[in-house]
């Protein structure tokens, strides 16, 4: 079974005109969420499913679109109202196919706020839509300020605490989307390089043993930049060789070559990845040389990484998925 | 012939102390540059000399220490005042050893200023030292605030043209040491990251088609990320695969291990690499695997990255350095 650990929900266009709607009239309570039919919903949802079918992926994994997350908005009762709309539609989406779908929520978090309305939000979607896991933006701000809280720092232990309770675990994917610099495409990397070094630096996996969080996009710049990161190590007298710390997390496929993938195999195990690939995303537009999809990974992992086993492909496609986020199906 | 196109000058205590004093002072003009000796220098500079001795290299090109740079400081004259010191140290040490070191110039650049200062310590150096090449900070912003403007921007032109009428090359190599939830070793690579993607993805090589521009640390993420804006070349549609651009730059070998560097060739091809180590720098830690300081990157390529030939080699160690830099010696 080929399951995909990130995909992100696809959202008809009444979803998005809501978030217009909230955003020409922030806070205004006379707004509603539209109301959208399961047939609408279903049909919506043909192109997505045909995207998994032509690609082979079985199940997927299906959390809020971070590119719309909008963390920074302000009031905050807005990012509370459209990211528990998103989740509905999440949850109706699965329900409406639940042998390709499984949902993973949405947070409502915002730099500067206290994390209760994500917990509240988190515990709602467990109980009620049996979410398996979440999204964890690690710079919920607007390009960059205020300075959020790097993962390492106890902002987040309330989180962190409430995960290991349930044990649920993070997709930490940024969604930050105003960084004048960088594109949204690229500040992800970034923000999750970031993530990595801070949580990794920090005591969080000594207080939090269990804690299980998987890293988009492959870990950002990190795979490729280790040994400087081992270099410190040894500078800092830390006698764990950073590249055993890397192992403490998780991460996604979601490198979009071989090259890419055999690095992210070799530095960090293929027992620490789960298949993951975006689609529909960054990556779905034909490579002219390979002539298929960038995010059609299935046959990148399969054939173009020949020191993997059958085993270490079952591992990165199905056993440690359903491992991560305690798969029933 | 070994050459290293990455390192940094070592200052005596005697210029950081002047700088501390510059600190205490900003603007103050009584405070003059610390009067050092030729013995002093020379002296200071054994241990340096002697690291090259133990890993082989014959000719290492040192420039400013980045961590040092101090490009947000306030007045801008006490940057002037301080990048000119440097730069007067780097030529002096060159000059005490003329086999082994060549100069590196530093700019005095600050987000919010006109390259007037930086134009004009560049021309100075030049006539006056004969430096080959300058580092670029594309992050002269103190923890990112103001934005800089990405390298893509005009902002940088009269820069570029200088470079270009010059025939100098530039080595990007961020310098700001005050990011928030970021090492400085990290926030380094994320910003060389940044710069290519905002180099690659402006006209500044349809502008500028000789300009010359090495990206310090094997370019950030990028060459591990390739395919992600390689997918978003296909939906811009942009005809020259990412993969062709990045061969518009050249890149250091600054990536502490086999697995990078093998990435770094295969991506962006042995030649369009320098060898650059930044010995002594992040990597001057004996990793306990190998028994080897983490920088000692000949063995490294000499042995451990079969796929390359003997004239990839000569290339990466000698002959891309003297194309680079104009290397006469």
């Amino acid at each position: 079974m080929i399951i995909d650990v990130h995909g992100h929900v696809s959202l008809p266009p009444e979803v998005l005109a809501y978030k217009a709607q909230l955003s020409a009239s922030l806070g205004n309570p006379d707004v509603g969420p539209p109301q959208i039919s399961d047939e609408r919903l279903r049909e919506f949802n043909r192109k997505h499913i045909g995207l998994l079918d032509g690609v082979g992926t079985d199940v997927q994994l299906i959390s809020p679109r971070p590119f719309h997350a909008w963390h920074a908005q302000r009031p905050h009762s807005v990012v509370v109202d459209w990211t528990r709309h998103v989740n509905d539609i999440i949850a109706r989406t699965c329900a409406l196919f639940p042998d390709r779908y499984i949902g993973m929520g949405g947070l409502p978090q915002a730099t500067g706020e206290p994390l209760d309305t994500a917990l509240a939000e988190l515990t709602r979607c467990v109980q009620e839509y049996g979410f398996v896991g979440f999204l964890l933006n690690p710079d919920p701000s607007e390009g960059g300020t205020p300075v959020p809280p790097g993962l390492g720092d106890r902002y987040w232990y309330p989180l962190y605490e409430k995960l290991c309770e349930l044990d649920l675990p993070v997709l930490v994917h940024s969604a930050s989307c105003s960084a004048p610099r960088e594109s949204y495409t690229l500040h992800f990397i970034n923000e999750e390089s970031i993530a990595i070094v801070s949580l990794l630096e920090s005591s969080v996996f000594t207080d939090f043993p269990e804690l299980k969080m998987v890293i988009g996009h492959g870990g950002g710049a990190i795979p490729f930049q280790i040994a400087r990161f081992e270099s410190w190590r040894v500078k800092n007298k830390n006698p764990e060789r950073f590249q055993e710390s890397m192992r403490r997390l998780w991460y996604d496929t979601c490198v979009y070559n071989a090259e890419g993938l055999d690095l992210l195999f070799k530095i960090v195990g293929p027992d620490r990845c789960a298949f993951g690939t975006e689609l529909p995303g960054t990556g779905t537009e034909v490579d002219p040389v390979s002539g298929r999809v960038f995010d059609d990974l299935k046959p990148v992992i399969e054939q173009q990484i020949p020191w993997l086993t059958d085993d270490d492909r079952a591992a990165v496609f199905e056993h440690n998925p359903r491992r991560i986020f305690n798969l029933k199906m």
